[in-house]
C-alpha cells in the first residue's frame, strides 16, 4: 500500500483529473451483497485500480483547480497511520490525555503562527483556546449556537418574563451575500433569521452596511445576535472588512465569527495579516489546515475567546464520562457537536514540525506566485476578463460577453477531464474559478493548463462565429 | 511507521492500559512555539514514544474495558492510508463519484447484513438509504432536526396562521432515562423540550410508558414529535422495547430514531435481531462499525426511510456546488451537518471483504462468550452482585452494600493502570462497567483481569474490616 500510494502521487499528472464516468458506474462493478467468507487481500487490493480509481476526482493533481485545495503530505499521512493504530477516542481528558493535551499545544502553535491575540490561546489567565473541529461549516454552526445561547441568557436576565421561544423567534444572524452556503445551513439548524448584507464593489461586507441592517432590524423589534465575517469568500476570495465589522459587533454585543477557511492558512505569512485587523475584538475564528497547509482532511482549527460560551451550549455530563480530573483538565466534548474526536492534532504536529514555519510560508508564497502567473496569462488575452481582484491563489475569469459562452467553456473544460474548475456566480456574472491547489504545481503546469483553456476557447469561439455567420445566412 | 504500528499492536498487552499522568504532562515535553525550520523525521518519530505514548489510553488493549469498544484492524488501516493519499472531499457526487457510490453500495451491504427492511436501502423504488456519519451523536442530532422540520411543516399546513416559533416552542422529544447524553445535547441544539421516560426494572423504555407521556403532553397543548429508542444503553446495554415504541410513534406520527451505536453491530448475527423487532415502522437507525466491527473511528452508518426529510432540513445549493448530474445523483452534503466528508466507505468495504460476514459474526460471538465467562466469575464470588442482566459484551457489577466501596474499588483499579473500567449510575446504584472490547482478548486475559479485580477487592475489604474493627475499639 505504501508503494502504491507513492507511485499514485508521483504519477498523478498522468491521470484524468476529473473522471469521465456516469452516475451508477460503481454499481456494475461490485456485487449486490457482502461476501460470506473473507476474500484474499490481492483481490481486494486489485479493485482499488479497477473499481475505485476510475471514479476518483484527483484532488492532489496539479491539474485540480476546482473548489479550494485539499492537500495531503507524507508527514500528515504518517501521523494518521499512527492515529488509526492507536484509535483512541478523545472526548474527555481521561479517554486519552495525550490527544487532548497535544491538541491544546498545537492549536497554540498555529494560533501564534498566524498572530492571534493571547486571549485566543490556551493559557492560565483567560478562558480562550483552540480546538480542532471536523469542518469549517461545523465551526460556523458551533459559534452560531454559542452566540444564540449567550444572547438568550443575556436577554432573559433583562426580561425574565419573556418566554425563551419569543426571544428565539427574534434572533437575527448576519453575513455577506458572498458568504459560504454553510452559514445558511447553520441558520437553518439554529432556526434563526439569516440576513444577507449586500457586499460592496469589491465583494466585501463593510461595517457601515452591517450597522445599517442591524439598526433596521432593531427598529423592527428583532434581536441581532451573530455575524459571520468571511475572510476569503468561496466565489472570488474577497474579504469582509473585519476591522469595522468587529467594531460594530463589539458595540452592539453581537458574537463575531470569522470564517477564514482557506485564506486563514495564508496568515502564517505576515504580509497577509492585513485582513486580520480587528481580530482582537471578535469572538471566534476558524481556518482549515486541511485546505492549504498540507494537513489532509479533516482538520479545522477553531479558536474562541470564551470557551465557557461553548460549554454552556453543549455541556452534558453523565457519570460514565466523569473522571478523576473532571473540571481540572479540558474535556473537548464540551467544545464540539459530536461526543468523540479522532487524534487529529498528531497530523498537524507532524506537518508543522516537518516543514517548519518557513517551509509552510514558502508553500503559500509559491501558490500565490503561480496564481499571479495565471492571472498575467489571462490578462494578456483580450477575449477574457477578470471581474474580481485576484487574492492569494484564486483567479476568477470569464469570456467577455454573455454568461452562456463562459458556462459552455467551463462545461467543455471539465468534460475533457484534463483540468478541473468549478464556476461561481458573482452578482449575476458567471465566472470560472481557477485555484492553485497542489504543492506539486509548477510553472510548466500552469502553461499547459492555459494551453488547454485556450484550445477549448478557440474551438468554442470559432463555432460561435460560424453559428453567427450561418444565422446571418438565414 | 508500518513496523512501529505492528510492534505497537503486537505488544500492546505490555503497556499500562490507562496512563498514570497528570493534566499538563505534555506541556513540559514540547516547546512553546512551532519550529522555524523543518525538523528531521527521526526527531519527530522519536517523540511518538517519548512524548505521546506515555499519555495514551490504549483502546486496542485487551485490558481496556471502559466505555464501549473502538477497534481498529489492518484492513481498516490500509483503506485509510489510501483514503488519506487520495484525500478527496465528498460533498457532491462530482467532487468524487467513487466516494459517493461506494458509500451507497457498502451501506446497502451492511443494511442487508443486519436484516434491515428494503426501504432503508438505496434503491430505485423508494427514498431511503444509508449514509456514513461522523458519530452516533451526530446521527441522533440529524434525525431530531429532520423530525423537527417535518413536524413544523405538517403543523403549518393544518394551522397556517400559527408562527413557526410558537410551534417550535411546543415540540417535545422523548427518550428513556437510560439514553446517552448525546440525546440531551441534540435537544439543546434543536432547542426543544426533552422528556425522559422512566425505564422499567430491566432499564427499558416500554411503549406504554411512552404513550402515557405523549398523551399527558398533548393534553397540555404540547406537540410530541420525536423519539430516540436506545438499542444497547451506555449504562448497562439494556434495550428499549422497539416493537411497541415504534408502534406508538407510528400511530402518533412521531419520528422514531433507533440509536444502536454499540449493539447494532451484533445484529449481523441473526440471534440478536430480536431487539430489532419493530424496525419496519421506524424512520432512522444508526450503528457504529467503529465500535465493534473493527472499522476504526470515525464511522457511523445511519439509515433513513425518507431521505427527503434530511434534504429539507439541510439543503442549500450554491452554484459552485452544482454539477452536470445535480439532482440525478446523490449529493451527500444534503444528508449531513458538515459540507464535506472523508472517503470513509473504503475502510468499511475493506473490512467487510477481508473478514466476510462469517468472520465478523465470529468476532461478535467471541466477544459475547468472553463476557459470559467474566459474568460467571463474578457470579461465583458472593461479595459481588450484577444488578442488571448482561447483554452482549458488557457486564456491570458492584460490591454488595453501599456505593462508596464500589466507587473506591473502581478508582483503585484505574489508578493501578493494569485494567481500565468506567462506572455508571443505574437508578442510584454505582456500578462498574466491564466491557469486552479488543479482538485480541483471550480467556487467559479475562482470568488475569479477574485476578486484578479480586486482588484490589481483597485489599480494600481487608482495610475496611480493619477500619470497622478499629472503630469497634474506640
Amino acid at each position: 500500500m505504501v508503494d502504491y500510494i507513492c507511485s499514485y502521487l508521483d504519477s498523478i499528472r498522468d491521470r484524468r483529473v476529473f473522471p469521465g464516468v456516469q452516475p451508477g458506474f460503481v454499481h456494475d462493478r461490485i456485487p449486490e451483497n457482502a461476501p460470506l467468507d473473507g476474500e484474499p487481500w490481492p483481490d481486494i487490493f486489485a479493485d482499488v485500480e479497477n473499481v475505485i480509481m476510475p471514479g476518483v476526482t484527483h484532488w492532489q493533481s496539479p491539474r485540480m483547480h476546482a473548489y479550494y485545495p485539499a492537500l495531503t503530505s507524507y508527514p500528515s499521512m504518517l501521523a494518521e497511520m499512527l492515529t488509526n493504530a492507536i484509535n483512541c477516542l478523545g472526548f474527555t481528558w481521561a479517554s486519552s490525555p495525550a490527544c487532548t493535551e497535544l491538541e491544546m499545544i498545537v492549536t497554540n502553535w498555529l494560533g501564534k503562527m498566524i498572530g492571534l491575540p493571547y486571549h485566543f490561546l490556551h493559557n492560565k489567565e483567560s478562558d480562550g483556546g483552540g480546538v480542532i473541529q471536523t469542518t469549517a461549516s461545523e465551526s460556523t454552526l458551533i459559534s452560531l449556537l454559542s452566540g444564540r445561547n449567550i444572547t438568550i441568557q443575556r436577554y432573559l436576565k433583562l426580561h425574565p418574563d419573556v418566554p425563551i421561544h419569543e426571544i428565539h423567534s427574534k434572533l437575527v444572524a448576519y453575513c455577506s451575500d458572498q458568504a459560504h452556503s454553510s452559514v445558511e445551513k447553520a441558520a437553518l439548524i439554529g432556526l434563526v433569521i439569516l440576513r444577507y448584507v449586500e457586499s460592496d464593489a469589491e465583494y466585501s461586507m463593510t461595517g457601515a452596511k452591517l450597522l445599517e441592517a442591524i439598526t433596521e432590524d432593531k427598529k423592527k423589534g428583532l434581536i441581532p445576535f451573530w455575524v459571520c465575517a468571511t475572510l476569503g469568500t468561496t466565489g472570488c476570495c474577497s474579504f469582509d472588512d473585519l476591522e469595522n465589522v468587529a467594531q460594530v459587533c463589539h458595540k452592539e454585543q453581537l458574537w463575531c465569527h470569522a470564517d477564514a477557511a482557506y485564506a486563514g492558512c495564508s496568515f502564517i505569512c505576515p504580509e497577509y495579516r492585513k485582513w486580520l485587523k480587528g481580530v482582537d475584538l471578535i469572538d471566534s475564528i476558524a481556518l482549515n489546515p486541511s485546505k492549504w497547509l498540507m494537513v489532509h482532511f479533516d482538520c479545522t482549527v477553531m479558536w474562541v475567546r470564551n470557551s465557557s460560551a461553548l460549554h454552556c451550549a453543549f455541556n452534558v455530563s453523565p457519570l460514565y464520562l466523569t473522571h478523576e480530573f473532571s473540571g481540572l483538565a479540558i474535556d473537548y466534548m464540551h467544545w464540539q457537536i459530536p461526543l468523540s474526536k479522532r487524534f487529529r492534532s498528531l497530523k498537524l504536529w507532524f506537518v508543522i514540525r516537518s516543514y517548519g514555519v518557513k517551509g509552510l510560508q514558502e508553500h503559500i508564497k509559491k501558490g500565490v506566485k503561480l496564481a499571479e502567473k495565471f492571472e498575467s496569462l489571462i490578462k494578456a488575452d483580450k477575449r477574457f476578463e477578470i471581474p474580481a481582484k485576484r487574492h492569494l491563489g484564486l483567479v476568477v475569469f470569464r469570456l467577455k460577453g454573455d454568461n452562456m459562452t463562459t458556462e459552455t467553456l467551463c462545461k467543455r473544460i471539465n468534460s475533457r477531464g484534463k483540468i478541473h474548475c468549478v464556476p461561481a456566480n458573482l452578482n449575476g456574472k458567471y465566472v470560472i474559478r481557477f485555484c492553485i491547489t497542489s504543492q506539486r504545481t509548477t510553472e510548466q503546469d500552469i502553461e499547459t493548463d492555459w494551453k488547454e483553456i485556450t484550445d477549448v476557447t478557440n474551438n468554442l469561439l470559432s463555432e460561435n462565429s460560424l453559428d453567427i455567420a450561418l444565422q446571418g445566412n438565414y
